[in-house]
């Protein structure tokens, strides 16, 4: 029996936008789907002794110049935001409350918070354009509202994160796949190859 | 005009031991050759407040991990070493004095000294297995053991470092192609298809 892909994604992750726009159909290829698990990369920085990757010396300016290279060479769209990073909280509150009420719109609605942040520049920190792209999709935003600052949402996203870096993430995107982890945009190919293995 | 592969590494880094195995034939294939850039990472982790991975919490085990699993799924012998990570002073400027005296040895030297470290589990931090291998690739290593500790050579190996930083460079493997800054074993594939974009 196969699993699902478990995929762990910060909403103001450059590479985990652009891994977004793609696991589905690399689950696909080898007949899995996609539990998408909205995470917070704060407290994983900090743990690390890390920052965003664009506050780093030497690091930031080579990162913005591949964000949108890697984009390009995959034939996605890429707009650096204007504000970069961003608090994703809500954003990713929302997207746990939609996992309780309608699992089935979980991945339209993330794919739709990543596409708003990083090819239209829509500041997804803001819970009223969170909301609005809730009701894009086709959610009921004024229950969204409320129950995405409920406090059973709110202790929800702390333990997504603690167990999440229990199991050993640390960044984002961030993929098991049977357990085995995989870190990165860049490791779609990898991933290739090591499930072509596994499948033999 | 094509220029040649702008190559940094540090001896002491796993993903460009994997690079050092596969950048002549990715060159190659393209009609370019390579020039090999030994450097130190150790000034360029205190510019941006980094260590080595392996010392990283939560990265550091992922790592381990990855270095075996890239190496394996590229088909490339990788035996972790027993002392990790290690100085690689004595290497780099072995091989800048060879780069001086001998420079149709530089690539097969180089590749020699990373097969050591990461297939052989060899100290290469000690100047005498430096000495043994550059033997072994028919290089006059009296005559290295002498000139790789002149003031020339150490002070260039410092110059190509801060060069190396001026340019952008804050890892390894480290490439730059006509000017264009590629980062990591793991962008093969982008180099690839970034060049086939160039040479349509």
């Amino acid at each position: 029996m196969t699993t699902n892909f478990d995929f762990y994604f910060d909403f103001s992750s450059p590479y985990a936008y652009l891994a977004s726009t793609q696991i589905e159909a690399l689950a696909a290829e080898f007949g899995r789907q996609v539990n998408w698990h909205p995470i917070l990369l704060g407290p994983m920085f900090k743990t690390m002794g890390s920052a965003p990757l664009t506050e780093i010396p030497l690091k930031g300016s080579y990162a913005l110049h591949d964000f949108k290279r890697s984009a390009t060479l995959n034939g996605i769209p890429y707009v650096h935001p204007q504000v970069f990073p961003i608090s994703t909280v809500s954003a990713a509150r929302a997207v746990l409350y939609v996992q309780h009420t309608q699992p089935e719109k979980v991945a339209v609605f993330a794919k739709r918070l990543f596409q708003a942040y990083f090819a239209e520049n829509q500041a997804i920190n803001e819970t009223d354009i969170v909301l609005a792209l809730a009701a894009e999709v086709g959610l009921d935003a004024v229950k969204l509202a409320d129950g995405m600052v409920s406090e059973t949402i709110k202790n929800q996203l702390k333990q997504t994160v603690t167990d999440a870096m229990q199991r050993g993430v640390f960044g984002a995107p961030f993929i098991f796949i049977d357990n085995e982890p995989f870190w990165g945009f860049d490791r779609f190919d990898q991933i290739r190859k090591w499930l072509a293995i596994q499948t033999q």
